[in-house]
């Protein structure tokens, strides 16, 4: 059987990164066979391009470049990575898929959304099962990632009005797309968030065998 | 005035390089103000890419990502080099453009071409105000191109029935679009072809002043 495709999303300082990472772990102690990964990259050459976007002036590329390279790197981490372990029965879980490309190229220089959507459905035409959407203040969220001293600042630069907007966004997204969505509540203590997204991601584990 | 956009096309070995060298020579000998550029590349973000496509195994990418990531690159290219060019009213003379991708890129595996042209109106939306097709029969291109020691094999090494069937659909794409296509037999004499040229590029200039 084909195995199931989890992704998380989130503002920055969500969570989502630990909470992917925790999930991941806890399905392999229960014996599930699991690959983690995450984007822009997850494999060889989508990685490549995540270091040509991400490195050097934020303004090297215009929106619409980034958006093609973004696309280009996800349409490889699909083709060598999660496609194949899907194939192979395997849990893939995810840290961002299109749903970022939606939120944060779609609103980065005025509204290209249908430029995004559009492309999205041109070249890449799938959907993770489940998406864990790691719901947060955004303002509980930058006081996370600035102490978490990361060291690509690129998508953490946008300021406090636009990660409201991506809230909002994230949050229309999983109003539109209920049965793909799960709203978490990323607010509590790091253990209860991943208890709740174990108990969820298990229960849709079971719905599907 | 907005300048004139050029762009020459054709198989590999058709010499539609040195022609597109040796027309800008000849305009800048007459007074224009001519920038010379060429694809995959052109701008020091598309040239970066262009290496990431070019450099390694030739199957190291898809034909799907080879082609976001070629429009990428052009989106660079036109954004950061010939826009710019042409406001300034200069003319802009490029070896190869879209017509390679709608020849390359949409026949390498299967047929493509109807992805490769909704790709190129969604993200690039623009068309050369001429272009040279230096057309020549695929057996004395190839000749050329082998002579010409090229580092980049990537492109001749698809064989003779591709570049046959390259050649058919580069006569197609000039017969669909007479208005911006001057088919030019390139197996002429390199000054003949290169004076052909230069007189059909005065010609357009005039008609267009």
């Amino acid at each position: 059987m084909r195995g199931l495709f989890i992704s998380f999303e989130g503002i920055d300082g969500s969570g989502k990164s630990t909470q992917a990472r925790l999930l991941a772990e806890a399905l392999r102690d229960v014996g599930h066979d699991v690959v983690l990964t995450r984007e822009p990259g997850g494999s060889a050459g989508a990685e490549e391009i995540r270091a040509l976007v991400l490195e050097g002036d934020p303004d090297r590329w215009s929106a619409e470049t980034e958006l093609l390279l973004f696309t280009a790197a996800r349409r490889d981490h699909l083709e060598r990575l999660i496609n194949p372990a899907l194939a192979e029965g395997k849990i893939v879980i995810t840290d961002r898929f299109a749903d970022s490309s939606r939120m944060y190229q779609g609103t980065r220089s005025g509204d290209k959304r249908a430029q995004v959507d559009a492309l999205h459905d041109l070249m890449i035409g799938c959907e993770p099962d489940v998406t864990f959407l790691i719901d947060m203040d955004p303002d509980l969220g930058h006081a996370r990632a600035k102490g978490r001293g990361g060291t690509e600042e690129r998508f953490e630069d946008f300021g406090a009005e636009l990660q409201h907007k991506m809230r909002a966004g994230f949050l229309q997204l999983a109003q539109d797309h209920p049965d793909r969505f799960r709203v978490i509540d990323g607010t509590r203590d790091i253990d209860t968030v991943a208890a709740d997204v174990l108990a969820t991601a298990l229960a849709d584990i079971k719905a599907r065998a």
